[in-house]
């Protein structure tokens, strides 16, 4: 076993994952869960994804080994807050949160002594949300990026490091700036995209004609990620503010490039900037 | 038998999955095709998608009750005025194009007086191209737009209609420049600004930090049709220019609008847009 107790705060999609590959593939004696709804903790047990749950905080933290924040990013703070003083002796607190930056500092500094914070973020997901949507193989063959800061123990990441492999995914080491540079290209600015793109059909102008009426598999696949839960793209958003915005404007540039080209029918640079993308994106 | 002669001009995905399909259904007693490099035409021979080949015009729509095409929409005037002389006496000509508006008349125009053209678009399709992608159930519970003009004849867009059908599609009719407002809504900006994202992503001052190597199935989903081939994109929207561009603007402006909201901090705006464009991807 590598661990006597996990402790989830949240059991959702992601934590509700976690929770049942950590009990499936022995990664833990005991896994507990906490959450706000009693319901949804009732699910996660019946689902065998927690051996028990509290519904609060410091009971639940309680004796863990290891703490993995999968609650809204946006609340990270004041969970830290209230379960430092309840820590045991040699604890790793971590999380699946999409944002980093300068969030891993502020967790970190909220640590006693004798516990230490490891940022943690899991490249998967599911547009779908809820304990219910969470699958054993959730992180089979996913990345986990962990993001240390220079005084981070090097022994707590490489403890947060077994527990993803022992989940199945394979794990990147990198600073929580660039992480967050990073995802804003390859995960958020994708996600606003889609938001906005259904945004622009429903569209006074465009809506009267009923386009989601005329839609391909292309716009469904397209559009998958903007049917995500609004509530935690609103905390992402927000939270990777600097980043995200001038990915945005790259992305507008982008556009407003392509549009050019349209409008000067200039179909050999068009084809330069699509067939340019294409290959890019067989590579994949 | 719908048809005893079905001629596909250009036996690609669409024009390939058309064949295969007429044959298995039996919706015809010969297909015939054409194109332009013989070992397509060879390997839709031995695949069953059709009974013989032609490289020539005139020799492929001889006998044809029939005709598809399933070519570029930009070369579809330069084959009409070819093929004009040798339709039959009452032969149908029909496209698949993605584009309608002006062509359209332009392509009626140029049928001779026994002989009658019938725009249609089946809303099908997938981001691989060639005869090989093709499958029998391409066009299954899919919805083919046709665009007859006032003076076509409504026997023909009856045939025509027919032949959908009988490849599993429902059809609907719509002015020829009503269809290409709502695909540039609902199909050619989803796959412009899929292009443009992945062009983002290769932008040097994102590109640095390999964003694509930190993508999770959501990007995979959005960018799918990214890899659509380049050159029928670029005649797509050079070809839908007006609209496309009204409808790429739109977009501008919705991102302008997000990140207005982002900038400012405005959590309860962001929210509204994204709630409102995810309530609307969940019915899709």
């Amino acid at each position: 076993m590598l661990f006597r107790q996990v402790t989830v705060i949240g059991v959702g999609l992601i934590g509700g994952a976690l929770a049942i590959a950590c009990k499936r593939r022995k990664l833990a004696d005991i896994v507990v869960g906490y959450g706000k709804r009693r319901g949804e903790l009732q699910r996660a047990l019946t689902l065998g994804a927690i051996d028990r749950y509290f519904l609060t905080l410091p009971k639940a933290v309680e004796g863990a080994d290891i703490v993995v924040l999968a609650a809204p990013v946006s609340v990270f703070e004041r969970i830290c807050k209230t379960i430092a003083p309840h820590l045991k002796d040699g604890a790793i607190v971590t999380d699946v949160g999409s944002v980093k930056g300068k969030m891993v500092s502020k967790l970190s500094a909220l640590m006693p002594k004798h516990a230490s914070f490891v940022g943690g973020h899991p490249i998967a997901g599911r547009e779908k949300s809820g304990v219910g949507a969470a699958t054993v193989d959730l992180f089979d063959g996913s990345l986990c990026v962990l993001t240390p800061l220079p005084n981070t123990p090097v022994k707590a990441v490489k403890k947060v490091g077994s527990l993803w492999e022992g989940l199945g995914a394979h794990t990147v080491n990198l600073d929580p700036m660039v992480h967050d540079k990073i995802l804003a290209a390859s995960s958020h600015l994708p996600h606003l995209a889609a938001y906005a793109l259904v945004e622009t059909l429903l569209h006074p102008r465009i809506a009267l004609n009923h386009p989601l009426q005329f839609s391909g598999g292309g716009l469904r696949d397209f559009t998958r990620i903007a049917s995500s839960p609004p509530e935690m793209w609103r905390d992402i958003f927000l939270l990777n503010k600097d980043e995200l915005v001038n990915t945005i404007t790259i992305y507008q540039d982008t556009l407003e490039k392509i549009k050019k080209k349209i409008l000067t029918d200039n179909g050999v640079g068009l084809l330069e900037i699509l067939a340019h993308a294409q290959a890019a994106r067989q590579k994949l």
